[in-house]
């Protein structure tokens, strides 16, 4: 293989890497910006989130393209391989979280002129801070390719999923004590499992950084403490 | 290229190709019993979907594994790659629907013992029904590469949203009528979201079988009818 290819195929690498990122930084100031329209109850910042989620869902289908069409070129084995296949993933979920909060953005127009005590809305605020910290770190372990950073992110999932379960009886909660709340806690409940899921995300992509670095996946035993799905609020009597 | 090449290339095709249809089989019976576990309130069978989510998991990445192998040992072009590619991506997507129907298998468990009205979840039932017909259809049009029944999928999907909308609607009023049913209702409400998006992961589907038989892609927009995020109710004064 002459010199020339090999610098070629790895600028592919680099190129398709590069992408990924900036897709991870577009889809970052995205879920911060469908968290600040909820709390602020900004509607043309929703507005906004909702169609730069487009250009996200473009990247990704780039990104799986340039993938296969390298590895179909270039036939890389073993690190490089993996670099490609990690790329793909983790653009895969990068998507995903785009898409999360588009959907938190479109509940901000649907609660236009609704009963909206800003009470509410302080759970989901406290825990999307705790996410977005979770999005940023990984998305930087994976530019800085930091296996350590990576293992630091998937092992705190478990605090998103506990903040998220103490949230969804506090939101029932809110609905038994007053019917009012009823329409602002539904929504308030899916912007905060679509937070929730974005953290998962950014745990998917904590294990495709990992083996990234070390060709090695993580034990499928993920700290998992999301109960929500098992948690009901008894009505009071 | 020898025959023999070319021919064990091709079974690799197949294989690549039955693995998907065995996975949409079982992600299909996933589905359907994840449903029947919430009307009958059946935790055993419940606890059954939660286990034979996992198979499936593992399935989405042998598939990915051997398609990207495939690629890179193969080099494929045209219309084999596309048989590669359309695999990875519809295999992605029903992973993503063993997950859901897991999903509502846990909140049934979560049910246990709830104030449990059977009228609660006949909507549920209903749409459960027609999403159900469109994931069995979307897959044998896979299976018999059969562009003019996928894109039927794709045309129907938009009746799907209708139908979660106007549940989503109606599930927020028997919480306003009656607290009791809170508990219950916020659960369903995440069932039903869980069998919408099973619904648009058929879609998704759709237009990687109308891909894979015509390279083409489907127009962005897709026939989407889901209001229910745009959707509250407001609370009788």
């Amino acid at each position: 293989m002459t010199e020339h290819i090999v610098s070629s195929f790895d600028s592919d690498l680099k190129d398709l890497s590069r992408r990924v990122v900036e897709m991870g930084g577009q889809a970052e100031r995205l879920v911060a910006d469908s968290v600040m329209a909820l709390v602020k109850r900004d509607t043309e910042l929703a507005q906004k989130v909702i169609v730069l989620d487009g250009p996200i869902d473009l990247l990704q289908r780039e990104i799986e393209e340039k993938a296969i069409l390298t590895i179909a070129r270039r036939q890389p084995l073993a690190i490089d391989l993996r670099e490609i296949v990690a790329a793909m993933r983790i653009a895969n979920d990068i998507e995903r979280i785009g898409d999360l909060a588009k959907n938190t953005a479109k509940r901000v127009l649907a609660l236009t002129g609704e009963f909206h005590p800003q009470k509410l809305v302080r759970g989901v605020e406290h825990m999307s801070g705790m996410v977005l910290e979770q999005l940023k770190s990984v998305l930087d372990s994976y530019a800085s390719r930091d296996d350590a950073r990576a293992l630091e992110v998937w092992k705190r999932d478990g605090e998103v999923d506990i903040l998220y379960t103490s949230l969804f009886r506090e939101l029932l909660t809110y609905m038994m004590e007053d019917p009012r709340n009823i329409s602002l806690c539904t929504h308030l409940l899916f912007c905060a499992k679509n937070i929730e899921r974005i953290g998962d995300h950014a745990t998917n992509i904590a294990e495709t950084v990992h083996y990234l670095s070390t060709g090695q996946l993580l034990a499928d035993e993920r700290p998992k403490q999301d109960t929500s799905s098992l948690t009901t609020v008894p009505f009071p009597a």
